[in-house]
């Protein structure tokens, strides 16, 4: 496979990664990520795992050099579907994704992303804190 | 890999097809796919498969049951993101895909979607005719 396939819905991208995520084929992913973000002016990047066994710290690597580069671009990224063995596996690695916000699935991530733009955009509308201590 | 996950997003389910579908594979996906939509109720399912760039008469007729199998269940099937290659090989095949709706992507698929529902949830809000020829 040459490429993972990002689907742009509303103000959100979306990426479900099914295989190995190799060296070249992530470099594309954030390659392609960050253009699509920039061509889309999309706010927010949604990363599917739930197909994804095993998290290496290479992948975590990937996960969070994308969660930094979407925050540059102005847009937030939540990793969605982990499966409970991997969290496990992470943690006992002691690779925390750190900057990366985490969701239970698409919806709650897309609820997750919803509640991080509407804190960006209206920011006098509130005077409620920041909430920076749900990142996982 | 075992199998492809399968998205929750509102009333619809969505699949992104990014490995060539094998046997067993499909057959999962079919399985997976009908009980999804059992238990969630879903009412529309889309299928991208921008990442596809051969769909020979083994795929076909795995989107047609699919297709046909949500139907019974109630829910509608959308194919997205075809690539042009794609459509063209399918048409020399004198494979014309009966049954199942295309859209050029995600959202248009939605919007597509959108409209079945609507169509078969408020029969006698509008007297139109229901559009069936844009069946592709």
């Amino acid at each position: 496979m040459d490429r993972i396939p990002i689907l742009k819905m509303g103000p959100y991208l979306l990426v479900t990664i099914q295989v190995d995520l190799y060296d070249r084929l992530a470099l594309t992913l954030e390659n392609d990520l960050i253009n699509m973000v920039s061509k889309t002016g999309a706010r927010g990047v949604l990363i599917d795992i739930s197909a994804v066994s095993i998290v290496d710290s290479f992948m975590g690597r990937i996960l969070g050099n994308i969660a930094s580069m979407s925050r540059i671009m102005d847009a937030e990224t939540v990793v969605v579907g982990m499966q409970p063995a991997v969290a496990i596996t992470l943690v006992e690695l002691g690779l925390t994704l750190q900057g990366v916000y985490t969701a239970l699935d698409v919806e709650k991530g897309m609820e997750l992303l919803q509640t991080k733009i509407g804190i960006i955009e209206d920011p006098e509308d509130e005077d409620e804190e920041v909430p920076d201590d749900d990142t996982v």
